[in-house]
């Protein structure tokens, strides 16, 4: 995620006043019954994704939550960008460094298959198509919405209702807000190139933590008593400060471990199937501190840093009392 | 202090191993009154520093604390260093980048006058001869214990007594275990250019600061209820763990701050003068974050990390308690 396509070694990313302007995403297509709609069948896509990063991790939380893995199959890239002078992901954790259902070995291939001038970064998470093997959907804002709604005949049975319909418009907003300051925050402050440009992201991605640490005082989730799409959005990108945005992307006003409620609430998911089984700390340590991808300019030997201590994510969160019923999930239809 | 010196594109200091070996000083003759000593007088040398370097301000501090400022005079190279393809500091601050006094622009200055085939690191701090422009000690092991006993004579009336007889051997035995696993242990961390060298010096760092956060939990100062040489060699790299240290030297099990009883002895130091007064934070920050020193392969845009927030070592300390009686310091004679 750290290298950018280069155009006459300026970013392609990077704006005039040099602040991080994320790509658009190029396959957006929604799943659906409608014409023209990616139709929703069991066995007809692959989801790829690398544990390193978080746009990907959202969609393989909320697949976990619902279910969703005898439908959609998994393929999962190295945390370790391929040394191969272009940014890309690589399936080398496979044998023979495949991908033992699309045959590929970079990330790439898929999009390179469904345009052949496609000339934007491969990003995960990306759903391919198994019947040509081409991506058909990059689309991480809509993705776990397409999954929450569209994939609906394929959840496990008394999947959590993540995207409830009254709440809808307000899980919206707030994701809106936490993809601007937050998610995406993180790497206006990491990518940017001018201290002014960084300093903006700075105050406003502690501005929104500030407000959040205050929210979760007296509510278990960002909703109220149950897990929604809105907390896998913000528990990816906690899960990844202390371990590599504090250091990588100088987000250092704080670590999540010094704001109480964020703190716990991030350990409260972190417990919580689908969450924590499907964060692996290693791997996005690796990414971040050890991969070309953000320390293409150092030609050094590279060094893992051993902390932080990532045992205390198993400390209790002791935040059970704040939810006014059993159970972290709301059921379908409740 | 980051860029090494290199031959053949390998740093002198770095071990077959990849571990950070620190160079001897060349300039070690004692202070004193015997044959061969260098003599004590008053306005005969100048001490050069850099507020960005951990082993200058313990000379700076201590010469504070002893009301040495009348007898040594001080002049302050830039944090950042000089962009001349070689390691050096310079008086950019200074009008015309001159030392007032000296006239010079680069510290290597006089340790070429010294020594004209001099090719080691020219480090601060250096006692500067004022007669002939000359190093005459760079020593700072013990500069220190110099300014405490060879330089009595020129310490202001009521002049803590730093270095007590009495203490001495326990004083130079943890001076020692905190010069080896703490002050250069960080360098040992940062500069490591093996995994293996990096993770044992991690290891002793942390598990020395471990021993004395316990230390400290009914103690005052290192060595009871007073201020010693001890305090100042363990303060000046607290002061720059959080800030620097953390994130550029990856010694990140955890921050200063987040060990209750180191942090607060820290500020309960930095609160007395000689200490804070002298600590000078910008500095640090843009000496580690910003300077060639540290981010030699940094071709792009630097970025000065917004955090920590600074304003926390304002902070009561509460440790008043911890000792026997008023005062932090101990009168000599006392």
């Amino acid at each position: 995620m750290r290298e950018l396509i280069m155009t006459d070694k300026k970013p392609k990313e990077i704006s005039q006043d040099g602040s991080f302007k994320r790509q658009t995403n190029r396959f957006t297509k929604a799943f659906g019954q409608n014409e023209g709609e990616l139709p929703v069948e069991k066995d007809r896509y692959r989801l790829l994704w690398s544990p390193a990063c978080p746009w990907a991790h959202r969609a393989v939380i909320v697949r976990s939550l619902l279910g969703l893995e005898d439908a959609i199959s998994l393929g999962t890239a190295s945390p370790m960008r391929p040394a191969i002078g272009r940014v890309d992901w690589e399936f080398s954790l496979d044998e023979k460094n495949v991908d033992p259902i699309l045959g590929i070995q970079y990330v790439s291939e898929v999009y390179l298959n469904a345009d052949p001038d496609y000339d934007g970064r491969p990003t995960v998470p990306v759903m391919v198509d198994l019947k040509d093997k081409k991506a058909v959907n990059n689309d991480y804002p809509r993705l776990t919405n397409y999954y929450e709604l569209a994939w609906k005949e394929f959840h496990k049975e008394d999947a959590p209702d993540l995207y409830p319909e009254e709440h809808r418009e307000t899980i919206d907003t707030l994701n809106e807000e936490i993809f601007h300051d937050i998610n995406n925050g993180v790497y206006k402050c990491g990518f940017a190139q001018s201290q002014e440009a960084y300093e903006e992201s700075f105050d406003r991605l502690f501005a929104k933590l500030d407000y959040l640490e205050d929210w979760l005082s007296d509510r278990r989730f960002l909703h109220g008593d149950f897990v929604t799409d809105s907390d896998v959005r913000l528990y990816t990108t906690l899960a990844r400060f202390d371990a590599a945005y504090y250091n990588g992307f100088n987000t250092n006003r704080n670590l999540i471990r010094e704001m109480p409620n964020l703190w716990a609430y991030a350990r409260d998911l972190y417990q919580t199937p689908g969450f924590g089984d499907t964060t692996d700390f290693d791997a996005i340590k690796r990414h971040y501190h050890l991969s070309i991808t953000i320390n293409a300019d150092k030609t050094e030997t590279k060094i893992l840093p051993k902390g932080p201590d990532l045992s205390l994510w198993e400390k209790p969160h002791g935040r059970e009392h704040l939810s006014s019923r059993q159970g972290k999930f709301r059921r379908q239809g409740e």
